[in-house]
C-alpha cells in the first residue's frame, strides 16, 4: 500500500493497532464534534491563489522562540507513544530530530525524560505539564526538564479534569501493565484518592484525581519561579484568555481544544486561531494544534497569523506505521504538501 | 453493555420495549423535524470555554419556585409510565426523590396521583394538567393534587387537539387493556362523543375529543380561582405569548414544543428560549424541556437564561432500563456530564 | 397498510404504477433539482405557533374567483389521467366535485372536456390551455370550455417547449396506443412537422413542435377577446412578470414552475411566491402549486399570501390509489391535516 | 444505452476506460474539494425565469477573438487524448470543426500539432503552451503553432509546479510506452535533472521538474516577441491576476483552476468569474472552464459575464465514447440543452 497522504496512516493504524489503543488516540470527548470540527473548518477556508509568481526557490524555514525549525510544522504532546510503537518517545524524539523539528513530551509519557534525551541528544524539545495536586512532583518534573536541556514548558490549562471520551469508558482504558507513565513513577504515594465522578472513572495507571483542578492564573507566577524557561500555554481558545496570558508573561500560546477531547461542541482551533492572533497583536508568538491533515491546512494557518502548527494523532499515526521512520514520512509529506501549496497558491 | 450516555439508554430502550410503546415514546409529529430540530439545535450552539479557572469546588443546586433541587435537571410530564416499567409513575416518583429533584406528573398517568404520592412522600413533584371539556373533572385533578401535596401546577398550552403521530395512527395505538389513565377514571361518564378528524382517530382509552379546544388565556383566572398552587404555563414558543403569560399572572413558563409532538416545523426550543427569556426579563422562571441528551446542553440551557431543565424521552428511556434504578442512572449521568462540562468551560 | 399520510400514497403510486407512468408523472427536469427544491423549500419555513387561542371552531372554507370551496386545496392541471386509472380525468372531477373543491382539466386529459363535464355535472372546474401553432385549433378549446360551463381559463405561461426530462426520453415515452389527448383530435392535421431538437424528441402522440413558442403577453389580449372566462396565468415565478400579468388584465396568477418539469435550478415556488404576491399588492388573487405535501404546507402558503393551492402528483398519487375514491382520501387528509394544523399554530 | 445527459458519457468512461486512464483524468488535487466545488457552485446559482416571450427564434452563434463559432462551447485543453480513443487529438479536431467551434490542443497532446492540423484543416485552433525550462523548446513549440494556423496561444498559469492527485501516485501514472508527449520529443536532451519533491515523483514520462516554475508576468512579454498571435491567459482566479493580465496585454482571459488538478480548495470557477468579470470591465474577452455539465451551466456562465465556455473531462468522455462522433454528441446536448435553457428562462 502506498503511503501518499496522511489519511493513508490514519487507515494503516485503524487496521493494525489493537483497538483499545486505536479508541484512545482517535477518542473524542462526548458527541466528538470538536474533535471532527477541528477538520471540518479547515475545509471551509478557500485560498485566493495567485499565479505566475517566481515559486522556483522557497525558503519554508521559521524560527519559534528564537530555534529554527527546517518547516513550520512541530510534534504536539500526546500521552503513551508506546500504545502506538515499542520504543515509543524515544522514536518520536528520534524522527524529530531527523527532520529538523519541535517535539513536544508529554508529561504522560511511557519514557521518561531523560530516555527521550538520550536517544536524541541536541534535538529541539519542549516539555508539556499538568499540573498535579503533589506540586512537589511537578515541580520536580519542571527541574528535570530544564536540567535535560528542553527549551520550553508548554502548561496544557484545559485539563482540570479529562473530558468525557466514551469509547475509553467503554473499553475500561487502561495502559496495559508493562507500560508507565514513567515519569510520576513514585510521585505520589502522599496523594489522597479523592471521590471522583460517579460515572467517569478512568485514570490510566494514574491515581484518580490526581490533577490539581484548582490552577489559576497566578499558578504561571508558580511555575515562573522554578524555571527559567519560557512558558508557552496551551488550549487558550477566547481572545479574553488570550489577553490573560499575555498579561500573565507567558512567551507562546497554542490554541488548541486538546484534539477535541476535553469539552465538546467548543471553537475549531482554526477558527479559535483568528480571534487569539487579533488579541495577541504579535505580543508573543502563537501557534495552533488540531484538525491539520495536509500540507494547505499549514499554510491557512499560517497565512492566518500561526507561527507554527503542531501535529497529535498523524505522529501517532506515523509512530504506529513504522516507528522513527513512519513519522518521518508524516512530516516529509507535510513538507512536500506545504512546498506545493505555497507554490501553486503563490 | 456499559451505559456510558443517555444514548445508550436510547438504544437499550428502542431494542427492549414492545414496538407499538416504543414508537408511542418515540413520536413526533409528522415528519419529525421539529422533534429532531430540539436536538440539532443545541449542536449548533458552541461554548467559548475559559481556562484556568479554579473549578475545584462547583456548586450545582438551584431553586426553582423556592425549593432546592440537587441540580437543574427535572423530570418533564410524559404519559403512561407503565408502558415502561411495570411500576411505572410509582419509580418515577421514587428516582426523582433519591436524586432529590421535580419531577411534574402527567394528567396521563397510569397511577393515581395518590399511588403517586405515597410512592416517594416528600418528595418535590408538580402537576401537569390539561382542561377537559368537562371541567368539573379537571377542577377536581388540581383539587387532589393540591391535597396530596403537589407544589405547582403545570397547564400544558399547546394541545388543544393531539398532534398526528404517523406511525402511533398506523400502530392503532391504544394503552393495552390492563392499563388505564387512572386519574381520569370515571370522570366522563357525561362526556358526550364529538365528531372526530377524519383520519385522526386515537384517544388512548379515553373519549375521543374529550380535550377542550376553547382554552384560551382567561381560563388562567378560572385555574386560579381554584388553588392556591403556583401555575406554571407549558408549551411557550413566542415573545408574544411569553408576555401573555406574565400578564395573565402565572408564576413560571416552561419553553416546550410538547417534544416535537405538536405542531412540526416550528422552532426547536432552545432557540424559542432566548427570545421568550428576553421577553420575560426576569418577572417569571422560565425552564426548557425538549432535545437534552447531555449535561453540556443543559450548562447550554442555562447560559441562554433557563433556571432548570426539564428531560422527557431519556426518563422514559431510563425507566425502560430498570425502572427506578435507570433513570437514577439517567439522571446521574447528566450530573456528572453537567459538573464536568462546567468545569471545562471554566 | 395504512394510508396515512400523502407520502404513503407515492409510495403506493412508485410500487403499483407501470414504470414508464410513474417516470413520466415523477419526471422533472435535468437534475430535478427545482422539483426537489419546490418541497425541501416548505420545510426551510418555520411557524411561530400561539398558544390559548379558542380553536374549537374554525371555518376552513375560502373563495377563488368568487367561488365558494371547502378548503384551499385545488387539483393542479396535469395530464393523462388515464395513465393513473382506467376512468381517468373523469375520475378526478367526480372526487373534486365531491370534496367540493376546484379541478384545473388539462390540455392534455385523456378524456373530452364534454366526458369530463358529464362526470361530474356542477362541479367547479377551469380550464388549463396551451397555445398551439394552430390557433384555431385554441380558440375552439376555449370555445367548448366555456360552452360546458368551465369557470375559469388558465393559461400555461412556461411551456414553450416540453423540459428535458432524462428519464422520460430514456423510456421513450409515448401514451399508449389505446389511449389519446382527446380534445386536440383531428385539430392537427394541416400542422406541418417542424424540425426538433435533436436530443429532444418526444411529443407524447402529438405531432412534434404543435406548442407555439412565439406566445407573448399580447396575446392575452387575444385570449380575452375569444371568451369572458376569467383568465389566470400559471408559471410566474418573478415579480417582473407578475407586474406584467396584472397590466394585461389576469384575474389571477397561479406561482409555478411546472413541477420542476420545465426549467430546472429556477426557484421554490414557495419562495416566489412571497414575491409574486408583494408585487401584485392584492390586485388579483395569487396562487401556488408544486411541493404541497401535507396541510401545514397549505397553511405556510396561506400565511405567505396564497388565496388558494394547487396540487398535482398527490393527486395523481390518489387516482392510482384508488381513482376517485382514492383522490378523495388524499383531500381529506390534507384537509383534516390543514385544520390541525391551524388549530395547532393559533 | 441511451446517451440522454452528459453524465451518461461519465458513466460509460467510468466504466469501459481503463482504471489508471479514467483516474488520470477524473483526478483532483488533495481531497478533490474544487474539482466538486466547480459543479456544486452552478447547483447554488438560481434562475429567475421569465415567461412569454417569443423564443421561437434564437440566435445562439457568437464571436471569441473574431471569430465566429456555432455555440459558446469549445474545448479545453486537456492532455492524452489517445488514452481515450486511439486517434487521439486528430478525432478532437475533426469533431471540433465538425460543430464548428474552437478546440485548445494542450502542450501535453500525444499527436503532433502537425497531424492536429492536417487531421481537420481549416478548423478553428488555439495552442495552449507551458513554459519550460528549456525555453527554446517552448519558443520552437510556438512558433510550430503559429506556423500551422493556430489562432491564439493560451499561456497556462497555474502549473509551476504539477498538483498532488493522490490517485495518479498510488497508480504510479504513466504514458503507456506507445504514446508520447510528440510535440515535445528530442526537446529535452540538454535539461538537467533537477531534485523532486521526495513524495511527488511522476512526470508522465517527461523529464521531472521540466516546466519552469519561474516565469512570471514579464514572461508575458518574452512570448509577445515570439508570436503576432492573441496571447490568452488561462488560470486566473482573482480581480488582482486579471488586472495584472489585463496590464500586461493579454487579449483574453480563461478562468479557471486546472479543473481542480492543482491548488485544492480554492475557489470554483463560476465563483472566481464574477470578480474577474467585474475587474476587466470589458477590457479583454473572459472564458471559463470547469463544472460544466449541463446546457443551463452554460447559459449561468454567460449571464455572469464569460463570452464562452470550455468543456475538458466531458470532451473526453465523449471521445472515450466513441472519438469524434461521441464528442460532437456530447457538443450536440449541451447546444440543444442550452438552447432550450435560453427559451424556458425567456
Amino acid at each position: 500500500m502506498a503511503m501518499v497522504c496522511l489519511s493513508d496512516f490514519e487507515a494503516y493504524a485503524k487496521k493494525y493497532l489493537p483497538k483499545i489503543a486505536w479508541d484512545y488516540f482517535a477518542a473524542g470527548a462526548d458527541d466528538c464534534t470538536t474533535r471532527d470540527e477541528n477538520i471540518l473548518a479547515y475545509k471551509r477556508i478557500r485560498f485566493r491563489p495567485r499565479m505566475l509568481r517566481d515559486v522556483s526557490v522557497m525558503d519554508i524555514r521559521t524560527k519559534i522562540l528564537g530555534s529554527e525549525i527546517s518547516f513550520p510544522v512541530g510534534i504536539a504532546p500526546t500521552g503513551f507513544h508506546q500504545l502506538a510503537w515499542p520504543d515509543g518517545e524515544k522514536s518520536t524524539a528520534r524522527a524529530a530530530r531527523a527532520m529538523n523539528t519541535c517535539y513536544i513530551a508529554s508529561t504522560y509519557s511511557t519514557c521518561t525524560l531523560e530516555e527521550i534525551s538520550a536517544a536524541a541528544p541536541g534535538g529541539l524539545r519542549w516539555f508539556q505539564l499538568y499540573i498535579h495536586r503533589n506540586r512537589a512532583a511537578s515541580q520536580q518534573l519542571v527541574q528535570r526538564a530544564e536540567a535535560l536541556g528542553f527549551q520550553g514548558l508548554v502548561l496544557t490549562a484545559d485539563l482540570p479534569y479529562t473530558g468525557k471520551r466514551r469509547d475509553d469508558v467503554r473499553n475500561g482504558f487502561r495502559l496495559p501493565p508493562h507500560m508507565k507513565v514513567k515519569n510520576l513513577e513514585r510521585a505520589f504515594e502522599v496523594c489522597k484518592m479523592s471521590p471522583s465522578f460517579h460515572s467517569l472513572r478512568w485514570h490510566y495507571g494514574l491515581p484518580p484525581n490526581s490533577l490539581d483542578p484548582s490552577v489559576t492564573w497566578n499558578d504561571i507566577y508558580w511555575l515562573r519561579s522554578l524555571t527559567r524557561l519560557p512558558i508557552i500555554i496551551k488550549g487558550i481558545l477566547t481572545r479574553e484568555d488570550a489577553e490573560l496570558a499575555v498579561r500573565h508573561g507567558v512567551q507562546g500560546i497554542i490554541v488548541s481544544n486538546h484534539g477535541g477531547r476535553q469539552l465538546d461542541e467548543g471553537p475549531a482551533t482554526i477558527d479559535a486561531l483568528v480571534e487569539v492572533v487579533e488579541a495577541v497583536r504579535g505580543r508573543v508568538e502563537v501557534y495552533v494544534d488540531g484538525g491539520i491533515r495536509k500540507g494547505s491546512d499549514v499554510l491557512k494557518a499560517l497565512a492566518l497569523g500561526a507561527k507554527c502548527v503542531f501535529i497529535g494523532r498523524p505522529a501517532l499515526w506515523g509512530l504506529a506505521y513504522k516507528g522513527e521512520e513512519g513519522l518521518q514520512d508524516v512530516l516529509r509529506i507535510l513538507q512536500d504538501e506545504f512546498r506545493l501549496s505555497m507554490a501553486l497558491a503563490g
